[in-house]
């Protein structure tokens, strides 16, 4: 379908007209006559422009006649406020395509859009949608992997369908959202700040906040105002570094225990055309998140781990234990096989944990999980997701060893922190090896195979139907 | 070209059918009616299917008034062995293009595909095979870069031309891969688990079991069978920060050395026109996953020796020592010059050489190595690969000292293990010199563009074709 | 528009023609057939090309038959030195579209490119640039995540829209940038080495030498020759390790220098609409690869330090510590607060400093750059950027701690390296602080929003134009 541009400018190409001439017009002008676009800009005092700011194959006129001189489609790259000093526009714009591009500046509710309140001011142009998400600087380097969506939306399915083609032709992926009404959200999409993350950072912070208190009266404030030990120098390093780990910890089980919900309902149900609870359905929907930021603390306790020795309360420690073993107790030899073991073996644990983490963050880069085919997907994911708890749980039990079994590890009648973060992670692996006992497998596998139990099943099958839904299936 | 896609639905839009109501019918009916498509779903009890399960826009009917609603294209999405149920609606069926999204389940050879099945079934409609490498999970989301592939083949052209250019207005990107009979290969797609990586990871398993196993013949087994030695406590992580990085280095050495290979058999032809043999083509092929197999094992290395100190062992020493020099020795300064530069050239090297891997590991990150042209891609591959291989060379070199003069190195006439990691990167290091050296790299230069030895000169030289394979420049 | 591509091949697919029979031919044929053309490989002795180097469904021919047999797009994979021995063909390609392939050799200027001299030599034929920075090896697997652009230019329009549609076909996106003329800067394009790396390589390594320099001079050489101190034992690693966090403190700096300076100039001036002085826009087009060398020299910082106690030299000192401790001093205790402190403090700001400028890094990834919205980059960039300096000074300051106020500090007269570095960064702290007041910030923002001052102020505003450049607002 060739769309019908309209006349052709100077070189037999498309005429686009641009009202405006700020930085979004300008890239956008130069991104259209790197695509073989003729473009006009119209501006109140075209003259006032400074030569070189635009392009060549840009024309520089007044909005008027940018606006008559463009055939079919006009980009208003104005602000809203503006859009009604446009109202002497309205004969030359009307039957013509009408893009707006603002943004929203607020995330209220319940008002028109920028672009629904432009399509009641000029009621026979056809107003679409679009390119609000896209900056002026992927406009002007062309979004060099071609990833950069346009969402679009219009009440006019033939103008949106030119604008939808000329997205394409800016090398853009266009993105149809329906009818004018979803402007309100397409608005409001450059406000967001990482939408998805708020449910994560919020666990995470909580939980940061939960141990490093915890922490801190347990080391800190209880030996000061019990015995007067002056433990404050502990705050800035080891506290945090104390309770990174087990924040990572709980994060990593957080992150597998939707999983196990969801099939325990699923069992419980005996059928998987039920929905899960809606909680549920956001929970599983954050998993990415929440095993990132488990990745996140794991990585800077690492990092905080590997410089304790560079430390000089380390090398203080070691001066003051060297004068120790010579001065006072005069042991010649200090070596003590089972801590030599223990240290080897959470060390290794810990290090395997995070490479695992690490390899499980990567496949989360966009450009390396879109090269995965679903198996491998599930691999990562599930297989190596849980190599990396047991792997953490191991790292934990064996820094932990039988410390545990006594009662300095439990002063002022505070468990260590260590037990408190592993209870979490525990459950999840050991529900993960209840499901994986042959009886509830393979009732779960008939089950997601579309199986239901008797007391769901109707007069014929439903059960017959693709399920191909990875992240159901961790 | 406008496709036909038959009658329009209620916004004039095509209508797209989908038989089975299962999760992938339920996120392609989220991404057609997204992407501007009616969608009718046909399910056998349309009245179970719980409301909001499907957006708005999808109709839900029965099976056949599904089929009778698309005039054109119909996804099949219910599970193989349930394709014979569909025979009633052979009729409706004529004439449509059903499109296969199904898997394959094993990947046992010789039997029809399930879209050859389907074919025999329906012998009216047209079959094309499509959309089974794309998770629900990417049709939902909408592949957020653009990057997925769909894979589709047909024996009727006109029809798989209909379903690619519903495969790019999707968001997808269609790869024609021919008739029906490809889709033996299409379904069996996403049954493969990193089949690029089976070679490299094969290689890094064998090398580590081997230099893991000298290790502990040499360092844990003989010294306590020959002299009571306990060094058990080295196997969970000295012995393995032994092995790594000597797997590291023969894998990084086993990178390059294909390339000279090849060039050593062009030599020796005197003509690029003669094919490599295959061993030879596949193993140039998997040299990246070699490469991230070796940055792999660096990495591992590198940490573990980052938590060297952090071990008991190390603190245990250290006090030892001391003891040592204060009662035993009573050495004031035990500061020795050579062992400090050794220590500290050897630590350079590893740290730069892990450094120059790093960037090359980045540059096969799809996304980054994407962005480069051919002349900076080789200038990665090649000038920062061999730099990084020097670098490693030198720090083993360092590290190694002049050790390998003495007897003590060859307890129990085992070489160290160091020595014998060196040998083949050593080898590949030489050899490419050797080629850098005029008189053959002219001769090299000369054949890769084209020229002939004279025994295989034709009348007329061929010698004009353009090459521009990065990969076997390297 | 369903291209006119001439007649149809055996399975009705267009015949392309492509005249060479080397890598990028065959790479090509293989992309061609894999997306459902019928191809042709003309080669001068096609009996002499070994069975099987080619795919199914490619046809080799003599040239002058594939000339023939493709109707309309044959390529000229050939050395563009022997395109004079094309000549006989010109009545065959007379009419058809001639795609030159081939890349540039030198980066001289002035020269007609090889396109054009293809043009001259085959008037009545229509050339069309393109497909020169794709490499063979991109052409056979496909550019996965589809993000290889293809430069396009040709003087007749109809025929660059027949290979801009090829290209589409081919998986890659195609860029049209004008005429025939153009073909001068595509050639060139696969020479380039990092062009836009040069400027912050430069810097970096000038910063490297100058402190290098600084540092020998202070720490090894003027202590030789004033006192004989043999200190030359820490060049390779302890005076790159002192060297690297002042470089990657002042590129920190640099980042941020331009859009400070774009500030005042804006405020100065009292207008947006007067164009930077351009080296103050290259510099700001070049922060992205300023930012990244800062962190790459910080990331190499890191793993210096972390490896600090794994030297000789670390041991060393620690023993004649210990001894001193014991038999000199004879002090139990040596834990010094204050240091404990000091060293906690500057280790946990250089981690959490480091870690915001990884997470930074992360985003200049092209795949996840991509995937945020403007207000997330602006966080990213403009926020986490300057909590990135802020902990990197506040590193700095804490190990400089009060040793500054000393003149021991001072020796020979030089400043310690830590206050050279921490100059830059500072200013530019401040001046961030000085913008964030209330008077200047609004002024800022009115400007930036289309305001001028009055006596810029033309007879109606100017001040409605959109912006949302976002770089311009870090």
């Amino acid at each position: 379908m060739k769309p019908d541009w309209g006349i052709r400018g100077r070189l037999g190409n498309p005429v686009i007209g641009i009202i405006g001439s700020g930085d979004f017009s300008r890239s956008l002008a130069i991104r259209l006559v790197a695509s073989g676009f003729s473009v006009v800009v119209g501006s109140r005092n075209p003259k006032r422009i400074p030569k070189g700011l635009f392009p060549d194959g840009v024309e520089l006129r007044s909005q008027r006649e940018a606006v008559d001189s463009a055939e079919r489609v006009i980009f208003a790259a104005i602000y809203p406020e503006h859009y009604s000093t446009l109202v002497g526009l309205r004969d030359g714009l009307a039957g013509k395509v009408l893009v707006d591009v603002s943004n929203a500046t607020r995330l209220d509710d319940g008002e028109l859009s920028n672009a629904e309140q432009l399509a009641e001011l000029f009621p026979q142009s056809r107003v679409v949608k679009g390119f609000n998400v896209i900056s002026a600087w992927a406009l002007q380097t062309g979004a060099h992997d071609g990833s950069r969506q346009v969402l679009i939306c219009s009440d006019c399915s033939d103008s949106k369908a030119t604008v939808v083609q000329l997205t394409r032709r800016l090398g853009f992926s266009p993105v149809d959202l329906g009818g004018l009404v979803a402007s309100r959200d397409i608005e409001k999409a450059p406000l967001h700040l990482f939408p998805s993350w708020e449910g994560a950072t919020l666990v995470t912070f909580l939980l940061f906040l939960f141990f490093y208190g915890y922490n801190v009266v347990k080391h800190v404030l209880l030996p000061y105002l019990a015995h007067g030990e002056h433990n404050f120098y502990q705050l800035p390093l080891e506290t945090v570094n104390q309770t990174l780990p087990a924040v990572a910890l709980i994060l990593l089980g957080l992150v597998y225990l939707p999983g196990l919900v969801a099939a325990v309902l699923q069992l419980a149900r005996g059928t998987k055309y039920k929905r899960f609870p809606s909680w549920l359905d956001r929970w599983m929907c954050r998993r990415k998140e929440l095993g990132l930021m488990s990745f996140l603390c794991a990585g800077v306790h690492a990092v905080y781990s590997m410089c304790l020795t560079l430390r000089r309360a380390a090398g203080y420690r070691l001066l003051n234990a060297a004068y120790r073993q010579v001065i006072g107790a005069g042991v010649e030899n200090s070596w003590e096989e089972q801590q030599v073991w223990r240290s080897d073996l959470y060390l290794s644990c810990g290090i395997l944990g995070l490479g695992v983490l690490t390899l499980l963050a990567l496949t989360s880069l966009p450009s390396v999980g879109n090269a995965l085919n679903w198996r491998e997907f599930t691999f990562m994911q599930s297989g190596l997701g849980y190599a990396a708890l047991t792997l953490s749980i191991m790292h934990t039990l064996f820094f932990g060893w039988d410390f545990a079994f006594f009662p300095e590890a439990y002063r002022y009648y505070l468990p260590p922190v260590y037990l408190l973060a592993l209870i979490l992670p525990c459950v999840v692996l050991v529900g993960r090896v209840l499901l994986a006992l042959p009886c509830l497998a393979l009732r779960l596998a008939k089950i997601r195979r579309g199986w239901e139990s008797s007391r769901h099943r109707p007069s014929h099958s439903q059960g017959q139907e693709i399920t191909n839904l990875p992240l159901l299936c961790l």
